[in-house]
């Protein structure tokens, strides 16, 4: 079954002052997509699940290879043999299970992903050590230019464009999106996903498959809210700008602060909030 | 350390046809929550870590109980002896770990958390088997009263009462919320979190804390789109009237479908949508 990032339902819209109205309406598809791994030599390969993750159909592999690596269960694009749909008895799910194959001399790193991320010490779980823990994980620290500007007409003019293109949000009012912008505005990739972190774990995917990486060049747009996790993926990425339409959280701008990424919040209707790093925006025009 | 739920961070305010301006703005406190689970017979007690989750600080032993609970670790109130924060060595984070004591004689239902809702046999992940797994965890199952209305003109007020009372929002924009109502639109209990699964837990572990379970007569807003999650979480609480101002997904609406839960979608300015059992909204008025 090939599953569309849409489909329509019936329902019974109700406004105050009208009558009743059966009607169709598109909502956002959200599946469950089983990420699989198979790994090491091939006398011995072994196949494990890594992750289940509730998402909207479209780009697994992506996904995969994306959650994969900012995760840091991989490190490198080069790490990767294949990365397909499993085959599975049941042809129902067979488009939810996604098996991603590695080079037979890579050993993925399996610790678990949360314990990474959240803590460093016995000291216990906290902003500063969470902080701390992705210092020892991430690829691409300190990577990031600080001569790579872009000017402020050109952030007010993101929102507009990702709208325009989003055309699955337009259908269902459902999907977050994460978008790659060049410093002078023209979107490179948008992904969108009823999960903000799989929008970008796409968006990292398809980075990947491209030699993208370090993204230091680009802007990364996000469609909603800025949560720590959000800018722990972008740190994987080697992002150095973020902008996005929604606010920021305490963390997600402390961890900005400590990667010397820019982070721009409130991206709506001409204005915007720095947070951190603004030394990359120009905003004399 | 005592954390808030939102705290001030220096920015810089752009705005085109502006001059540039130096500012302090509140963001919501984003910090991660590690929640441990102590068990077993007095002679054999243990302690394990069962999650960490990214949240907003406050409601910490709902939030932890509304897990166990809403993840089917726990099957009751009357499991818990004590839920407290734990005391360990670094001052800066002894707010960011949970312990739940349960009673000496339960036996929490520690499967993985993911494969319990994502999957019931060797066939796979998908949504179908996704909502046939939540079937043989899930309470309250079927006792949904299908006499529980109401009205339009109290549904389109849910939003504005919400609003008025999000406190933390107003001063962040960066919150997801969970409001339970009467049916005659009355605030029983709100709460925020940056992540939405937090609100709702934060909501239903407050319940559980005021024997509310099953919640079939009381109507649960939520501030956002609601995933197949959310509605997971509401089925396990017994919830029977689900009002949220964004848009489902579509195993949101087959999930609400199955548990006989109605479900409202994209209510505001005096309209909704109606996916699921629209039976108990009284629309004549």
């Amino acid at each position: 079954m090939l599953v569309d990032a849409s489909y329509t339902v019936p329902l019974l819209k109700v406004t105050q002052g009208a009558d009743d109205a059966f009607a169709d309406d598109a909502v956002a598809t959200e599946e469950p997509l089983e990420i699989r791994l198979t790994y090491g030599a091939l006398t011995h390969r072994q196949t494990q699940n890594v992750a289940v993750t509730m998402r909207t159909p479209g780009y697994d592999a992506e996904l995969a290879i994306g959650f994969l690596f900012t995760e840091g269960i991989i490190k490198d694009q080069d790490d990767i043999l294949s990365s397909n749909h499993a085959f599975i008895a049941c042809a129902e799910n067979r488009e939810n299970v996604i098996n991603v194959e590695l080079q037979p001399h890579v050993v993925p790193n399996l610790g678990k992903a949360d314990r990474n991320f959240y803590t460093t010490s016995s000291c216990g779980v906290c902003g500063k050590s969470s902080i701390s823990a992705i210092r020892t994980v991430v690829t691409y620290a300190g990577t990031n230019a600080d001569d790579v500007i872009i000017d402020a007409d050109i952030l007010y003019q993101l929102p507009y464009t990702l709208r325009h293109h989003q055309e699955v949000f337009d259908s269902t009012g459902g999907l977050h999106a994460s978008a790659l912008f060049t410093l002078d505005g023209k979107l490179l990739e948008l992904r969108e996903d009823v999960g903000r972190h799989n929008a970008l774990d796409k968006l990292i995917g398809t980075s990947l498959n491209k030699n993208w990486l370090p993204i230091a060049d680009k802007v990364l747009l996000l469609s909603g809210r800025i949560s720590f996790e959000l800018v722990q993926k972008a740190a994987m990425a080697g992002i150095s700008i973020i902008a996005a339409i929604g606010a920021p959280s305490s963390l997600a701008v402390e961890l900005a602060q400590e990667f010397n990424i820019t982070l721009v919040g409130f991206l709506r209707q001409q204005r915007f909030n720095i947070y951190t790093a603004a030394h990359r925006v120009n905003t004399a025009s």
